[in-house]
């Protein structure tokens, strides 16, 4: 693996949704996996497993079906531009050609990696909370975000994608998924078509972080 | 931040549950806190914050309830061994150790991280799936990851815990946490007693990873 540090890899981990079709070499692609397996899980179970779609047939049929729930999703993305300031929109904008893009080209993804989690496997604490549940992903997505960071260290472009889970039962029929795993995210992976990843925009840790009770703000550190 | 490479930093990242109370200097934190808002989430909304406790009586509070919920999980934990070989024993067993050291030590950590999260800033794919959710937290862990990951290139032990989301209404009211937020994670953060972060035991990638189908082995790389 080059050698990024980490704070490099983490601060310049952007969402690279144009990819091209060269394959990925077999060592590349074996340490971007092994920074997957070695993320945090509860009870260290590891409940997680990825199904590596690179067969042509397969990878044509999630990507007919990611194109689909995307027109969807899409529609609604746009809806909200009207609300947004002049120069937020172009921005958006671009998210959305980008979006657009990537829903006509997935399958030309030299990877897709599929994310399965397996709920028996899990401690789902929160599973009678009055609200939707979200533990379960956190024996999931620290995996997915290894292989996202290892991904950028290596040059290769990626996006977490979650729209095939609401095509879950299509999904598991083309992967051949068995009860009980169920799909977390659908990760392409390919080297960029244009300067792939780089700054990022996200909102400043005062907004995001509170001292002792919700809402009250930390003084400057 | 310490230059440790992303590789260095994934592959060392253990769960650290025995921890000094010495306070971490605001600028380390503050580094820990940025690594976790540069993480990925979907549609850039960053539908988490993070609640820094470090008021003695809020996280003696919190350790009072993460111990009862610890004593109920550690019966069940402790119940598995019979069915383990003797060698596997003995290592559960000092994680079950640590695992009550902290249960009996939460509140002298100089910092617990109680992640939050807003389902309604959320665009949760899997909710009308036949089995548990766990897409939301696809915007919420890999943030935690990143901070973990921070933490250690720190040299701060960290654990991602769980267990305080069963008790959630007590938390909520000990932080303020006012609807629609949710809790995901209490963190908590602080320098090592013992050798803190180091080798880590994983499945190999060839468990955890299929060829196209679920279940079918990859070749040798």
């Amino acid at each position: 693996m080059s050698d990024l540090s980490l704070t490099q890899a983490m601060s310049t981990l952007r969402a690279v949704r144009r990819l091209r079709p060269d394959p990925i070499p077999e060592e590349v692609l074996e340490r971007v996996l092994q920074a997957a397996a070695w993320a945090p899980t509860g009870g260290n179970a590891q409940p997680w497993r990825i199904v590596l779609v690179r067969d042509a047939d397969a990878k044509a049929r999630l990507g007919t079906l990611y194109a689909a729930q995307w027109t969807e999703f899409a529609k609604g993305y746009e809806a909200r531009f009207e609300a947004l300031p002049e120069e937020d929109v172009a921005r958006e904008r671009r998210t959305l050609d980008a979006g657009n893009y990537l829903a006509e080209h997935l399958h030309e993804a030299p990877v897709i990696a599929v994310f399965c989690f397996n709920p028996k496997m899990m401690a789902i604490t929160d599973i009678k909370q009055p609200r939707v549940s979200v533990v379960g992903g956190g024996s999931v997505y620290p995996a997915v975000q290894n292989l996202l960071l290892a991904a950028r260290a290596e040059g290769l472009g990626c996006v977490l994608t979650t729209l095939l889970c609401q095509v879950e039962p299509e999904v598991r029929e083309i992967l051949a998924i068995p009860e009980p795993w169920g799909t977390a995210a659908a990760i392409p992976l390919g080297y960029p078509i244009g300067t792939g990843h780089g700054p990022i925009r996200r909102r400043a840790v005062g907004s995001l972080v509170f001292e002792d009770t919700f809402g009250n703000k930390r003084g400057s550190p």
